[in-house]
């Protein structure tokens, strides 16, 4: 990839080769994390990888947490919108099936262990996850509150916790236990959170 | 540590020599673990750390991942046996309880993460940490057949994925999205198994 020389001045926009040299920058680091992991990441390698000047990586991202940092915001903006189905078990059902996707499909599985792993061993990349996950969370919570609008579950229902609940027992087995992740595993994942949903269990105080 | 300096023959049974020399690996593989991660083991720092011959080590470990298997094994075989309290939810807390002590201790917390880090890039390690999860789901999994029997929950109830559900929450905090594990987690974790228990989400089949 060489988004560097495609920016011939005066024919593309500066915001336009800017964007170029991110794209070149966050995809040869997503390539180098899944290929050797965090620990063998280089700023210098890096640069070489995208065809981009070492001056413009060292200042824009710094260091190999400011690459992986960047990475993870680039992806959240990259993920898929909240669904709207009209429905609480539709929405969740959707969300289930997109963690599911994501931690089968063969391109993004590897990445998702590469910063799990980074993030497991340096405090940085692991503030770095948490705000991925956190923009996640807060694109989908709408679902939530929509569906206790509608009276399917108590008014007072925390949707962090509720969207957390579906997506653990996907995570736990793609990063913890190391077993299958089924259609069935999101599934029962999206009858439990909704189950327990209903039963008040995610409710932040008593409601009537 | 200088378990093979102190197995003077004639006053020491062999095994329990071999065991010392055991301890001894496992403690110095566990803090090479935690200090520098899965990447930076090396078998003959192993047995530097651990005064043990490098002979030995290459012969009864073989490689990094021998040791980290090895180590698994060993905190499966010293982990907490299940409780039997006379109650589903008695007992389902004791398991929540102990997987989030286990996971805030500041003793076990760094060895976790980097058991989990180095079963991302590495598929042995990986199949030894499944490994290590599935002998404490057997373990624990009376518990729920108990409660079964007791008529708390449906007959065909899943052991494992009951037991799944509990700890997934508490994991995907720790390993996941990187935010606090909290006495309340491991309660609403708890709550929400037992909901989705009762309501028959993990059964395998519809029971009477």
């Amino acid at each position: 990839m060489s988004a560097s020389k495609s920016a011939t001045p005066g024919t593309v926009r500066p915001g336009g080769r800017t964007a170029k040299v991110r794209a070149a920058v966050l995809e040869a680091t997503r390539d180098a994390l899944v290929a050797e992991g965090f620990h063998a990441l280089h700023l210098d390698r890096i640069a070489s990888a995208a065809e981009v000047g070492k001056t413009t990586v060292y200042r824009r991202w710094g260091s190999p947490v400011g690459l992986v940092a960047d990475l993870l915001r680039d992806m959240a903006e990259q993920s898929v919108a909240a669904s709207d189905t009209g429905s609480l078990e539709g929405d969740l059902t959707a969300n289930a099936d997109l963690v599911r996707r994501t931690l089968t499909d063969p391109g993004s599985a590897p990445l998702f262990h590469a910063v799990i792993a980074a993030a497991a061993c340096d405090g940085d990349c692991a503030a770095a996850l948490n705000g991925f996950y956190t923009t996640r969370l807060k694109e989908w919570a709408p679902v939530v509150t929509r569906a206790a609008e509608r009276g399917e579950i108590p008014a007072s229902t925390d949707a962090t916790e509720l969207l957390r609940a579906v997506a653990a027992p996907l995570y736990y087995r793609f990063a913890i236990s190391h077993e299958p992740l089924t259609e069935e595993t999101a599934a029962r994942a999206v009858r439990a959170a909704l189950t327990a949903a209903q039963a008040g269990v995610y409710a932040t105080r008593t409601t009537p």
